[in-house]
Order: structure tokens, then C-alpha cells, then sequence
């Protein structure tokens, strides 16, 4: 008896054949398979787990549920980047312009964040005038004309997917790989991706906590993107501290200006050589991973980078004259401790950052909350950096009425310095999975 | 994060903590776990199971999300029995007065059938005039006076069963030991029982399929009562043929009426017998199994069971001139096709003769359904009889409009003779659980 069958399949670990999952994903996404059906199938999914060919199927069932954007308009193979998440991850705002910069396509509908700080949409948003929301017109001409556009994700890109994560959310059933890989990639699909780089974060500060749980999802994902014909790679990197040195949205767009003009951090740097090489890679751009990344140091050198990131600035209406010349980030008030000990930056809670920005109001606890774009920390060090007594470690920039003495406290006591220089610090880019 | 912590830990096959089951249970009755949670919920317990400690403390819970019957103003144990279902099983009816008659009361709550037959409500609402609804006092009233009463189960015995039940339908959830042996628990605890005897059936015209899924269930079911400190016995009986001769309604009322004049078939009695045992043993009134049965032939013989039948359906309103001298079944219209082979009755296909007689208006296929009282079939021979052509195998007794002539050939088909004896029968109880 539809749909209790399909429950009971998974249930009893039986593989779902391709029409029982386009059947279920389709009448739950019309009403036809009801809350409570979707949240036991889904809890059976958590436990029984599914085939790669299962999540390729569902993945597509999803992408299938709302609009497929269309990006065959565009000269060039189109490549996306996805992120699963980290605190100070500004790569996006980096990569894109400089893989436009290399002729590689760049149409990319993005999001808001929920938690620690905002998405990349957010801190575009950060510029004043910045305008989030094209028509499908303005997109695809915009990115013939200067190489990139990014704009808010419709509503109606996979619904199904849309449904089933708030579903998960309150069934205990985030955590499934499974799930977890079919959400990322029907987005992806369903918004005209050709190819795709995914970044895989573990660590405290990621949703996979550790190296072999990522792996285990870049795997999967790439796996799923050759078996649906959208080639994928996969860069594993370390979420054990903040990925670069700004956590804030104004100050996330300052980094992402900083890094394109040659003075990113080195961590950051890491990851967006990394993830802008495999783009450059899957867009035809580049022969292998040394060309392209003496392609990527090239376009920040000469600056046609950021050349892209002005202009894209400019086209989707946001005030860019200030772009190179000044920061964003005008805050209330700042608030700058220094360190008392001398030794090494051994670690850097970036959870517990990430707790102190979102209540300082860089991000939102709940969808309903507005974000103040201004607000946020500025890291000076990185993890495994030497410190000196006397050194700044890092700015607060919060609201007119904060109390920073109290909350840089707080932060200072995130950032763990010891006398020894640590003994090892797994390399931030750990791996490249590529088939 | 409450509810979803709970469904998290059953998630991970932890062991929930009794306060943790009483609080999802009251918050999922009083709508603050949503349907969606307890769906996933359920389906975790299907997948991870539970301990015997957790399935006592879930059928508490649920016994106490609604009214508790309060059957300590009656006079000595009152022993309460269920039947996991089957076909042709009127024990009720018959096990009810001789037990009453040897001094146990019993106060008994009764629900309608979905399915192939009625329920104990459903045949006693048979009789003309016979009333289920009674009040509380009306019901402790009547046990005191003439040692028993059976009501419709009022609508708030353990809502939190009925709410849980209803959804395990609808999510593949429903053949769970924990939570069918809380379901069925917690309704006879809620219903005031001290005592329980169960009656758990197997085979294909029973809910569990397999002798050793059957005796699984009774032990879990028997333990739980010590654990809650309701003396809970067990009949371990087979569900291959029918149990009685009669299927439908009005017929299996008739059927109780000879049984309590001694003349009950070969396989009905061995369960009843087997039942009222236990029922006088917990109930104090009997030392041991052989006591008990003898009590029980004495009270078949001397006609005081059926003198107690006959007082039950008078105080209840129930027309009673009748009984003991003719049958209440009157239909349209009666069929008796008779036998062609000579040999032995082999199988008897319990589930197809009970879906003819649904077919025909004894049983409901959905909760809307109307009963038809007096159709149903009667049959004449049991599993292992030996028959000899010209021999009636059985009577359909159908509205006037029924075309019993195909139905009897469709009935036919599903009753085997073969020309040798039968091999190997299973005994109708193969095993009584006490501890």
C-alpha cells in the first residue's frame, strides 16, 4: 500500500528502485505523502543507509521537484563551488572572481546562513545597494558580460529538498549521509551547475566533526556527480580553527578584498588556491593543478581579479568605488586587547568566535532574526602563529551599546597561547578527491 | 533540544530513561511533539528496539495518558483476557460467564473489529436490544450483582495508544514488539485490570505469522506485567484454521451458546479452556491448572456459565427468551453445498474465509463500514476431521441479494481435503507462559 511500502522497504534495507524514490520525493512534495510518512522514511534511511546509486536517484528526484535553471546559454563549462560550512570562510567571494577572471563561467545562486555568521548572500548584502535579486535575464547577460553573477536561490530551486530539511531538522535525522549528500547536490543540479567543487570541512567548527567522516561525504558526493554526469571534486580541509581572519559579514567582504589583492591569510589561501584550481580544472581552463594555480596567483598579482569582483560589484548595484581604497566595516565601536604572553598560537576556538559574533548580531539564531552587517571579529594570528606580549590579537566591532571589554574576554579566552610552538597542526587542505 | 534528544537517543539505540518516555509521551497527547517527531520516533523503536525496563515504563505511560477505570470497589481479582486476533474466536463470549460463574468478576472493555469479523462488541450488538454503552457505575453494578459486564471501550482509555496507533499505520511502523506489546498493555491497565490473560496467536490468519514471533511477543507481554506489577499469564495458540466453526456475527454468538451448553468444537474449547484456567488461577479461585478445568467442566455441564451468559445479556437490555432455545442468526438466505472426495480436512484457509465473509458484510474493511449481524459462514468440519462425500462442509447464510452459490464454490477452494490422513497438526495450544 503506497506510500507505507516505501516506508517499509528502507525499513527492512531493501533498495529503493529509481521510480519508488521519484514517486515518494514527488508526492511529498505535492501532498501526497504526508509529514509523518516522510519523517519515518527518513529515520529508516538514517539507519538503514542507501546505495550510491539510491542517492544519485534521490538526488536527481529532488533537483527534479522545482525549476532546473538553465546555464546552456553560457560560452564555457559553468562550474559551482559548495561549501558544507565553516566559521570565517570567505572563499566564495574570492574563487569566483578570479575563476571568471580565468574564463571559467560563474553563475551561482547562494544563500542565507543560519548560525554563526551569514551567507555568502548576507555578506554581499553588507555593500550598500548590493542587489541580491536577478531576474534569470540579468543573470545569465551578466555573467556573459563580466564573467560572474551570484544571486539568492529562488524559492522553487528543489522544494523537495527544501521540505525534507526542515523535516530533518526536528526528526533527528540531519546526520545522514545519505541525506546529507542528495541535499548539497540536487541544489547544485537544480541550479544549471555543470561541474562541481565541494569543500568538505571537519573539525569542532564543522558539521562533519572528524577527517573520516568527510571523507566518507566527499566520496559520495563525488561519486554521485559522476553517476548523475556532473563531474565533481572534492577538497577536504580542516575546520579545527577559523579558516581566515574575519568573522563578520563587512569584514568577511574586506577580507575577500584583501585576499585579491595579494594579502590574504595563509590559511585561507590554502583552500581557495585548492578550490579554485579544481574549478579551473573542470571548466577547461587548466591542464592540471600547477597550471592552474600559476593561473590563480597571476590574476591576483596583476589584479584582474579583483578587477571582476569591482565590476560584479558594480553590476548587481552596489557602491564599489570604495573598493581597494578603504574598508567596508564601519562599526560603532571597536575594541582591540593585546597579548600579555609571549609563546605560540596553539588553538582557536572558532565555535566559541563564531557563539561571540552571532551574539554580538553577525549571525541569526533563528530565520526570523536581522543581521547587523558591521559587527564581528578581526583575528590578527592564526593558528600556529608566534605572539609577542604586546601584540594585538584581535579587533571586536560591535554595536554602539556592546560591552567589548567584557565579550573580548570572552573571545581572548578562545585563543589558547603556549609557551612551545604546538607539534603538529593537520595541513589545512588535506586531501583532493577527484574520482 | 527537546523532543528531538529523545528521538536522537532511540536514534542511537540508547536506553531511555523512564522520565524521558512519560515526558514524549504527555507531550506528544498534548500536542507538543507533532506527528512528524513521534512518526520518526517510532520508527527508531521499530529499528533499535527497547528493553523490557523501557516497554513497561511506555505502556505506564501510555495507561496513564487518559482515564484510569478504578474496578477496586468489586469484590476479588478482576482478570482481564485479549486475544491478539483471529478467525472464528469467540472466546470471549465463552470464557467470560464460566469464569464469572467460578467467582472472578469480570469487568470487561471491548472494542469493535476492523477487519475480517466483528469485535466482541460488534457480535454482542448482534442481540437485539443489547445496549455497550454503559455507565461507570451501571458497569461496577452489574459485575457486583451477577459477576460480569462487557462495555465499549470509552473514548479516553489510553488516548496516547490510539493517537500512536493510528500513525504507526500510516508509517510502517506497526509490527514493532515494544509497540504492539504497549499497546495491548496499556489499554487492559488503563481498563483496571489486576490480572491478565493473554491469548497470543500465530500463523497465517494471525497477526504474528510465526509460532516463535508469537511466543516472543507473550514473553516480552508476560514480563511486563511483573514489571508492572499486573500479574500477566500467557496461551501460546495456532492460528493455521480457523479457532470455532462459526464466522460472522450473529453465528458466533450462537456458537458461545453451545459452548456453554456442551457442545463446543474440538479447537474453540482447547483455547477455552486453556484460558479460563489461567483466569481462575490468577484470579485465586482455582490451585492449579487441573482444579481449574475441572471447575470450568462442572460449570459447562451444570449450564451455570450459560445461566450467567443469559443474566449478562438481560442486564444489558438484550432480548434473552431466545437463548438455549433457538439461534439468533436469521439471514436472507442460507447455502449448504456438500462434500465431493472422501478423505481428510488438511488445511482450512482461515484468512480467505474471513474475506469472504467481510466480502459479505460481517466485517468492516474501514472504521465507516456497517455491519451486517446475521451473514457469515458456518462450518461444519474442523482441521483433521475426516469427511466422506455427500457430507455438508459448511452453510453461507447471506443477504437476500447474494450470489452464494459462487461464493460457497470460492469457499470450497479454500478448504483442502486429501485422501490420506494429515501427518502433523499442531496442537491448538502448544504452550501456557506464566513467567
Amino acid at each position: 500500500m503506497w506510500p507505507i511500502d516505501c516506508i517499509a522497504h528502507k525499513r527492512d534495507g531493501l533498495v529503493l528502485p529509481k521510480e519508488e524514490i521519484e514517486r515518494f520525493i514527488d508526492d511529498y512534495v505535492h501532498g501526497r505523502v504526508a509529514d509523518y510518512q516522510a519523517a519515518a522514511w527518513c529515520m529508516a534511511v538514517y539507519l538503514k543507509g542507501m546505495t550510491e546509486e539510491e542517492i544519485a536517484d534521490l538526488t536527481l528526484a529532488m533537483a527534479h521537484s522545482g525549476d532546473m535553471v538553465d546555464l546552456s546559454p553560457l560560452a564555457g563549462i559553468p562550474v559551482d563551488k559548495h561549501s558544507t560550512g565553516g566559521i570565517a570562510d570567505t572563499t566564495t567571494l574570492i574563487v569566483a572572481p578570479l575563476v571568471a577572471a580565468a574564463g571559467v563561467p560563474v553563475a551561482k545562486m547562494s544563500g542565507r546562513g543560519l548560525g554563526f555568521t551569514g551567507g555568502t548572500i548576507d555578506k554581499l548584502e553588507a555593500i550598500p545597494g548590493f542587489r541580491t535579486t536577478l531576474t534569470e535575464d540579468e543573470f545569465l547577460h551578466q555573467v556573459q558580460n563580466i564573467g560572474m553573477a551570484i544571486m539568492s536561490q529562488s524559492a522553487d530551486i528543489a522544494p523537495a529538498d527544501k521540505l525534507l530539511y526542515a523535516l530533518r531538522d526536528a526528526t533527528a535525522t540531519v546526520e545522514s549521509l545519505p541525506l546529507i549528500a542528495s541535499s548539497i547536490m540536487s541544489k547544485k543540479i537544480a541550479a544549471g551547475a555543470k561541474a562541481i567543487v565541494l569543500d568538505v570541512k571537519y573539525g569542532e567548527g564543522a558539521f562533519m566533526k572528524t577527517k573520516e567522516d568527510a571523507r566518507h561525504l566527499a566520496h559520495t558526493m563525488v561519486r554521485i556527480g559522476h553517476l548523475v554526469g556532473r563531474p565533481t571534486h572534492a577538497v577536504i580541509s580542516s575546520m579545527e580553527a577559523p579558516l581566515g581572519t574575519a568573522i563578520g559579514n563587512s569584514l568577511e567582504v574586506d577580507e575577500a578584498i584583501e585576499a585579491l589583492s595579494g594579502k590574504g591569510g595563509r590559511r585561507l589561501m590554502e583552500v581557495v588556491l585548492a578550490i579554485g584550481s579544481q574549478m579551473l580544472i573542470l571548466g577547461g581552463k587548466a591542464k592540471d593543478d600547477a597550471d592552474a594555480r600559476h593561473q590563480l596567483q597571476e590574476l591576483i598579482d596583476s589584479r584582474k581579479g579583483l578587477a571582476v569582483f569591482k565590476a560584479f560589484v558594480k553590476a548587481q548595484g552596489g557602491s564599489y568605488t570604495w573598493i581597494g581604497k578603504r574598508p567596508l566595516t564601519k562599526a560603532g565601536q571597536a575594541y582591540t586587547p593585546v597579548c600579555t604572553d609571549a609563546g605560540w598560537i596553539s588553538a582557536v576556538d572558532g565555535r566559541g568566535l563564531g557563539e561571540i559574533a552571532m551574539s554580538m548580531g553577525a549571525g541569526r539564531a533563528c530565520k526570523e532574526d536581522s543581521i547587523d552587517p558591521m559587527v564581528g571579529i578581526r583575528l590578527y594570528k592564526e593558528l600556529g602563529d608566534p605572539v609577542r606580549p604586546g601584540e594585538p590579537l584581535f579587533t571586536l566591532y560591535g554595536k554602539s551599546d556592546a560591552d567589548l571589554p567584557a565579550l573580548a574576554q570572552q573571545a581572548a579566552d578562545l585563543i589558547t597561547v603556549t609557551p612551545q610552538e604546538p607539534e603538529h597542526i593537520d595541513p589545512v587542505v588535506s586531501e583532493i578527491i577527484t574520482e
